[in-house]
């Protein structure tokens, strides 16, 4: 049970944890901190807020709860910024689509106090965004999955669980390295493989007479395309490494397509395609109609 | 109006052209053959077809209308058999996703009566395959592309025309290198980046590991990776040149944002991401709801 939860950054995702959290009874009250003022004025009418904080710090101040919600490029700052008023006892997760980086900068802005920070990420979302979009059943069956730091007090770990489990959600744990290496590969890469193709069609000449053409393979394949720039410029440098591994991986498998292809190799074409859409056949999404918070959240 | 329409390939694409034909009243009869009997005896059964030959002479001969619905692969032995049959008045059309390929096999198979034959592709298509999933509206509002020769008489191309605006398609004028050159990059080339990426984690070690943290981007991103290995193997040798050439764009696009990224030049990812959903965001597809008959024909 959680007396006051601090939300920074109170858009679809910290929006919709603290509909969750009041839904099951779990938090007393919520208190919300955002850049955008009118949006923070939406949540406290719509109930998803009880109290305005004009500053993170004041957010924090009498808080055993804080949901860092913002996206992962405002993180650095708000944590340096609440630091020195975390109380005590304070429990603090986060949702933010890359784990490393933040722990980094997490180390060095609360110091001692990393061994508070229980690190996460939801893998929920959806099409709208900020606190009007917000769902108390956003996270129902969906999966929050925790890197836990070596500081961690296992009952901190079980707090920030069980805060992740009364928004129906469940647990995987997995070390950040993974987590990133992981999504590099699953999220991060499909979206600059498809920015890559609408930047590169939507800069030819004849552009128009692409897009006129292009179906609905060309549309699902790029749907993420349309997602917030800043957010995933801010994820791609945040998860450099991983991710510059798997565009090397992934631009030396269309290349070897590329050289089947141009030496008229059909069966290895073939024997690629047969593997893919095998596996792509067998594959099911781990939650039905689930959408990665990558797609759809927005600063708050 | 057409006396008896040959359907050469009996999947969802010619027995929706046969359904489309009939709902208009445009066609008396429709005589069908392809290589699976039980589906053509279904589509007898279901009113698709109103005979069935053995074979693709038995097929046209008599026929005013000749359709080939097979997949591209299969095109070039069934115009060698079918041309010594055709009638003098035939016309012949084809809903092959290639074109040029198509059309130099039809100047070898049919030789001067080449005049007759005018390719297209109609761009439409559903999640179904074969004769049981054919439906008379599969083509309501959908865009045909004709792509005329020299050698067609006016008369010839109006009469093909004609034919799937009966089917309540519309109809659009394009050369065939153009055709061939637009599909590549709006159809082909996704087709072919989204096998990669599903190929390139399905051979890993740990594939299971990422196919399981793998959301909604993923599966949007690969949906077309699902399609059959046999009709892309063939769609991409058909239309190799083109698609090799819009490999190498795409590789080194991709290639592009992997510098910037190692560079930790974050304004280089964002322009390229904002133009890139901002065309995304201002596009919107040729129908609503349609698909590409790619992702869903199958051999009948």
């Amino acid at each position: 049970m959680i007396r006051r939860l601090a939300v920074l950054g109170v858009g679809l995702i910290g929006g919709s944890v603290a509909l969750a959290l009041k839904r099951a009874g779990h938090v007393e009250q919520v208190v919300g901190y955002g850049r955008n003022r009118s949006n923070l004025e939406q949540a406290l009418a719509l109930g998803v807020l009880d109290e305005i904080a004009d500053t993170p710090e004041q957010a924090v101040a009498g808080a055993d709860c804080i949901l860092l919600a913002m996206p992962v490029g405002g993180m650095t700052e708000v944590m340096h910024r609440i630091a020195p008023h975390l109380a005590a006892d304070a429990i603090v997760t986060d949702a933010g689509s890359t784990k490393q980086d933040v722990i980094a900068a997490a180390r060095l802005a609360l110091g001692p106090k990393i061994s508070r920070f229980v690190p996460g990420h939801p893998i929920a979302g959806a099409e709208k965004s900020g606190a009007a979009a917000a769902l108390a059943d956003l996270y129902d069956g969906r999966n929050v999955i925790l890197t836990p730091l070596p500081e961690n007090r296992p009952e901190t770990v079980a707090a920030v669980a069980s805060l992740w489990q009364a928004c129906g959600a469940q647990i995987l744990d997995m070390s950040a390295a993974e987590h990133d290496r992981v999504f590099a590969a699953v999220s991060h890469l499909p979206h600059l493989a498809a920015f890559a193709l609408v930047d590169e069609l939507a800069g030819r000449p004849e552009a128009e007479l692409y897009f006129r053409h292009a179906g609905s393979g060309f549309r699902d394949f790029t749907r993420i395309a349309g997602s917030s720039p800043e957010m995933w410029r801010d994820i791609a440098l945040a998860n450099r490494e991983a991710l510059v591994g798997e565009l090397d991986a992934y631009i030396a498998r269309l290349s070897q397509l590329r050289d089947a292809l141009s030496g008229g190799d059909g069966a290895r074409l073939f024997d690629s395609f047969v593997r893919a859409s095998q596996a792509r056949r067998e594959w099911a999404p781990a939650g039905t109609n689930h959408l990665e918070n990558e797609d759809a959240q927005t600063a708050p």
